[in-house]
């Protein structure tokens, strides 16, 4: 195990800015490429990113202190984002991520968890009793993975101009 | 085809603050974790990178501006950043490919290539005939796919501490 809760307060911190590195006033169809049908656009992995901000992490994180395994997880709407991230600018949905983030780590920080409360659990809706050291260490690899789909969504846009190099692993398989 | 000169090397440019901003300062466990064996760790994919702005992109758009088919490209050596790699700090390596990566794509724009330069053609000493756009694009798709690996890298890293959470994608088939 690996789990140090003051390394993924840091990790957790440089979210916003490294997307915001990516992403900040690239032309539109950066923004707005996917991968296929229901998959998201690198936009809506900010807006999703928001909604875990206000939904996801910390609220869970309240549950487990609060109410232990007693009181499951409400759900996490995965398109529970849409709605409002179609009527904000990019710009706008980086702002907010920001914001947010820096609020809940103050808020993380604040509760001045020891390893006695990163052992207590929660129950979630599908995966059944977790830690809040699970939830946490999730939280920092969640982030990563949306970052690392970001790059890949913005890769493919290139995936018919780079001719032979097209066997580059990020590019997946042929089509 | 979606390439374009200017968006590319807006990317391009962004590359080094992106990682500077993800592994800046980052506790060396970060650093040099890796998926397995003969795989880059966070600061190999560095030197990979600062090793490909001295010996890859640039110098093979030279080639195929001066010599075209011709004259065939030097063999890439994936292994050519290994000896100066171990001797640099992570720091040091954040600072060497921002510092090259810029001087690079002041010597790109001074090329001032239009749509007839792009359609240039080189030849790869595996791949065969290449374009030079063709290799401007697999530029942005190589750092996009490093950035991918860093934050997968650092990613698996909490593999075990996330508990039942390991099946988020990025994670890989569980083990």
């Amino acid at each position: 195990m690996s789990f140090c809760l003051e390394e993924s307060i840091e990790i957790l911190s440089r979210t916003p800015a490294v997307l915001s590195t990516l992403l900040g006033g690239l032309p539109e169809e950066w923004l707005h490429c996917r991968e296929g049908e229901g998959t998201f656009s690198p936009h809506e992995v900010l807006g999703h990113l928001v909604f875990g901000e206000q939904t996801d992490w910390i609220p869970r994180t309240r549950i487990i202190l609060e109410s232990g395994e007693s009181r499951p997880f409400e759900p996490f709407d995965r398109r529970g984002h849409e709605a409002f991230t179609v009527t904000r600018s990019n710009a706008e949905l980086l702002r907010e991520f920001a914001a947010l983030r820096s609020a809940n780590l103050e808020a993380l920080q604040a509760l001045q968890l020891d390893e006695r409360a990163l052992d207590r659990r929660g129950m979630h809706p599908s995966l059944g009793p977790v830690t809040l050291r699970e939830l946490l260490a999730s939280w920092v690899v969640h982030d990563l993975g949306h970052i690392a789909q970001v790059v890949r969504v913005m890769a493919k846009r290139y995936r018919e101009d780079v001719g032979p190099w097209r066997e580059m692993t990020i590019l997946g398989p042929a089509q």
